[in-house]
C-alpha cells in the first residue's frame, strides 16, 4: 500500500502523500481580509500553506532554511532553485505529512495554520509565465492535420521527424482553471466572396495538451545539454490551448498561429513534479530517423498518463466524455523540446511554460481535438444527448489527468474553462 | 529655429528639447558604487536622471507629484500611467531644460546631480517586455520574400491585405544595443543527403525594423478600438530583428518562424515617444482592399523617420552603408497592428512590444535585410572594400533613424550589434 498521512485522502483521490504538487492559493475572500497569495502543496482535499510551514521552522534542511521562496506570490523562486531544493522540500513535506510525525498532527493550533480546505481556498496562477512556448509532438496529430489540409501522401512534413516543431505562444493570456473564455471575434476565411469573414469564431476548439514548467533557466547563449534537461523542469500541468480554427486557417500562412490561439490558454492549478511522475516513467517511442546527437538522449522517457476530455453543454447535468489520450504518445520528449529550444542559445527562465502540442493518441477515440474528433465539422461528435462539431456558447470543457498506480494515484485534478458568448 | 536648452545641443544631435526620448541607464562601475538603473531622457550629449529630477520635487503637476515611477529600474509603471502622465512630463522636463528657466541651469549642485555625460552611464533595456510580437507589414518585404521562395504570381497571399500579419517572437532574448550576438547553431535544410544540416547558422542576417512600445495595456476579453490605439503607445525604438535564415526556412512549415529568430533580438536604448514624433507624422499608404471595419482608422499615419544600415566588418576602420529605408513605407500603421492584436480579446501590457517587420522600401537600395539585399544569397552586397552574402563573424551592424526638420532632429540614436563566432 502507499504512503500514509495523517491528513485523510479518500481512495482514488488525486492528491496522496505521493504527489504533494505544487500550486498558489488565496483564501476566499472573508471578513478577516488576509487573502494574500502563497504557495502550497495539495495533500486529500487540504492545501498545505508552505508560508505558514516556513514560519514555523518546519523547513531546516540546507537549501531551504530561511528562505524567503514560500513567501513569494509565485512559485518562480522557488522553482529556480533547482532540484536539490526541489527534493528537500519533497522529503521534508513528505515526513512532516506522514501518519507517524506528531509535529503537525499533535500541534492543533499550527495544523489549523497550515492546512486549510480546498473548499475555501482560490487557486491563482502559480507561475509568472516570461515565455510560453507550443510545441507539436503528438505524429497522430501532426498526421491528422496534414492529411485533413494537405492530403495523406504530404500530410507530415520531412522537418517534423528531424526537430521537435514548435511556435511562440501570448504569455499574457495564459490563465489559471476555471476562468471563462469569450468567444473571439476575428477574421476566418472568405465564405463565397472577397472580403473575409468577421464576427464571432464559428469554430471554437479545445486542445488537449499538457506543459512543462521550467526550472533553473540558461543564460543567453549556453544551451542546455539534452542529458541535462530534466534537471531544468520542475513538472508539468494541463493545458488546454484553445483555437478558433477559422481565424487560425486565415491568418497562419506564413507566420503560423497567431490570433487564432492568443485570446486564452488555460492551465491547472497544480504542478506535478517530476519525481513524483519518476514512477510512471515509460520508454517513449522509438525514433525514426534517429534524431540528431543534440537531440539523442540517453534516458528516452515519457509518463504514462491518462488523460480525458469531458464536455458539459450548459443545459445538461452531467459532462460527457468525449476523448481518452495518453501523455506517453508523445513523439517527442519534454527533455528533447527544451534542448531544442536552446540549442541555438535562446534563454529560458523560470516560470516559462513549454506545452506539448495536441496530445492524440493512435486510435479514434483518442484525438486531443474536436477538429480531428469532427474531421474538420465533416462529421458529428456525440456528447451525451446533444452533438458538437465545434464548441457552442455555455460549454463546459474539462480536461483531467491521472497517473494509476497499483495502490495510489498521481493526479493532476481538473483543468476547466467554460465558454462565453462574444462581444457583441 | 527649434527651442533653445541651456545643455549644449550640437547642430545635427538627434536629441534636441524637441526629442526627450526615455530610456534607462546605470552609471559605469566606479569607486563609489551607486550603479542603480533609473530612467532618463537624452539631451545633447547628457541623460537627465529623472529619479533626481524627482527627488528634487521638480515634477509638480497633478500625475507625477509624488510619483515613484521614476525610481523603478525600468518604464513599465511610467508607460501603464498613459498619455496625461506622459504629456505632463514632456512638458515639465521642456520646462527645466529650457535655457530661460533658472531652475537646474542655475544651480550647480542639483544641476550636476541631474545630468550625466552619455560617457558615464551604460544603457540597459529601458523595458521588461511580456510579449513581443512581431508584424510582416512592409508590402515590399512581403512581396521580394513571397517572390524569392513561391514566384512572382503567388507573392502575396489574399490574407497580407486583409489583416496585418505576425507571429509572437521570444521576449526573453531581447537585449540592448551593443550587446554581442552569438552565431546560432541550429538545423539547416538538408544539402544533398536525407540528414539537416546542423552547425552555426550559415546565413545569418539582420530585419531593419522598429517596435512600438506598449503604455497602458488592456484586460483580458476588451479589444482596443483602432482609433484609441495610439494611447496605449508610448512610442517607438529601432530594432534589429536577427535571423537565421537557414535555421528559419527549415522549421518554418507550418508554424512559422522560431529557433532562426529567438537567439537575439537588438532594440536601441532610447524610446522616442509619439509625442516628439508627431510633427513628422504623414499619411501612410493608402490601402486596397479597404480595410475591414475594425481596421478602418479615422487618422491613418506613419511617421516620415529616414532609416539606415551600416555594417563595418572586423577589419575595417569605418562602417559602410548598405540600404536607407524609411519607416512611412509600411502599409499596416501600428495603430492598426495594435487594434489587429486586441481584436480577438487579447491583452496587452505595459512595455509589450511591437515588431513593424523588416522594413523594406520600394527601391533596391531600400531593402531592409541581407536576404533580399542579396536575394538569398544569388547576388553579392558590397560593404566598403569586402562583400558580403550574409554576416560573417566580426561584423558590427549598425542600425540609425532620424526625423529630419527644418531647424533639428528627432533621432533615435543608434542600434548596433557584433556578429561574435558560434560555440564550438
Ligand atoms: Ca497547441
Ligand atoms: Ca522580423
Ligand atoms: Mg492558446
Ligand atoms: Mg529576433
Ligand atoms: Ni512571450
Amino acid at each position: 500500500m502507499g504512503l500514509k498521512s495523517f491528513v485523510d485522502v479518500s481512495e482514488g483521490s488525486h492528491f496522496p502523500l505521493e504527489n504533494l504538487p505544487y500550486g498558489v492559493f488565496r483564501r476566499k475572500a472573508s471578513s478577516e481580509g488576509a487573502d494574500v497569495a502563497r504557495p502550497a502543496v495539495a495533500i486529500g482535499d487540504y492545501v498545505l500553506d508552505l508560508s505558514a510551514v516556513a514560519e514555523a521552522g518546519l523547513f531546516d534542511g540546507p537549501h531551504l532554511k530561511g528562505s524567503t521562496c514560500f513567501s513569494e506570490p509565485s512559485l518562480n523562486k522557488f522553482l529556480e532553485m533547482g532540484r536539490p531544493a526541489w527534493k528537500e522540500a519533497r522529503s521534508t513535506l513528505q515526513k512532516i505529512l506522514s501518519a507517524d510525525e506528531p509535529v503537525l498532527r499533535d500541534n492543533d493550533a499550527l495544523r489549523k495554520k497550515c492546512l486549510v480546505p480546498m473548499s475555501e481556498v482560490e487557486m491563482v496562477l502559480p507561475i509568472v509565465i516570461g515565455d510560453y512556448t507550443d510545441f507539436f509532438s503528438s505524429i497522430y496529430h501532426a498526421r491528422n492535420c496534414g492529411t485533413m489540409f494537405r492530403g495523406a501522401e504530404n500530410a507530415i512534413a520531412p522537418n517534423w521527424y528531424q526537430l521537435p516543431i514548435a511556435y511562440h505562444g501570448r504569455s499574457s493570456s495564459v490563465v489559471i482553471s476555471g476562468t471563462d473564455v469569450i468567444r473571439p471575434r476575428g477574421q476566418g476565411p472568405p465564405m463565397g466572396s472577397s472580403t473575409p469573414y468577421f464576427g464571432p469564431s464559428l469554430k471554437l476548439d479545445f486542445e488537449l495538451e499538457m506543459a512543462a514548467v521550467v526550472g533553473p533557466g540558461n543564460e543567453l547563449g549556453k544551451p542546455i545539454d539534452v542529458n541535462n534537461a530534466a534537471d531544468h523542469i520542475f513538472g508539468l500541468v494541463l493545458m488546454n490551448d484553445w483555437s478558433a480554427r477559422d481565424i487560425q486557417f486565415w491568418e497562419c500562412v506564413p507566420l503560423g498561429p497567431f490570433l487564432g490561439k492568443s485570446f486564452s490558454t488555460t492551465i491547472s492549478p497544480w504542478i506535478v513534479t517530476l519525481d513524483a511522475l519518476e514512477p510512471f516513467a515509460c520508454q517513449a517511442p522509438t525514433q525514426d530517423p534517429e534524431p540528431l546527437p543534440y537531440l539523442a538522449e540517453k534516458t528516452h522517457v515519457n509518463y504514462d498518463i491518462s488523460l480525458e476530455v469531458s464536455i458539459k453543454p450548459k443545459d445538461h447535468n452531467e459532462p460527457s466524455i468525449v476523448t481518452k489520450s495518453n501523455f506517453k504518445h508523445l513523439y517527442w520528449t519534454v527533455t528533447q523540446q527544451l534542448a531544442h529550444q536552446t540549442i541555438n542559445g535562446c534563454n529560458l527562465r523560470p516560470g516559462d511554460l513549454l506545452g506539448s502540442g495536441t496530445i492524440s493518441g493512435p486510435e479514434p477515440e483518442s484525438l486531443g481535438c474536436l477538429l480531428e474528433l469532427t474531421w474538420n465539422a465533416q462529421k458529428t461528435l456525440s456528447v451525451g444527448k446533444s452533438s458538437r462539431k465545434f464548441l457552442e456558447d455555455g460549454d463546459e470543457v474539462i480536461f483531467t489527468g491521472c497517473c494509476k498506480g497499483k495502490d495510489y494515484n498521481v493526479g493532476f485534478g481538473t483543468c476547466t474553462g467554460r465558454v462565453l458568448p462574444a462581444l457583441p
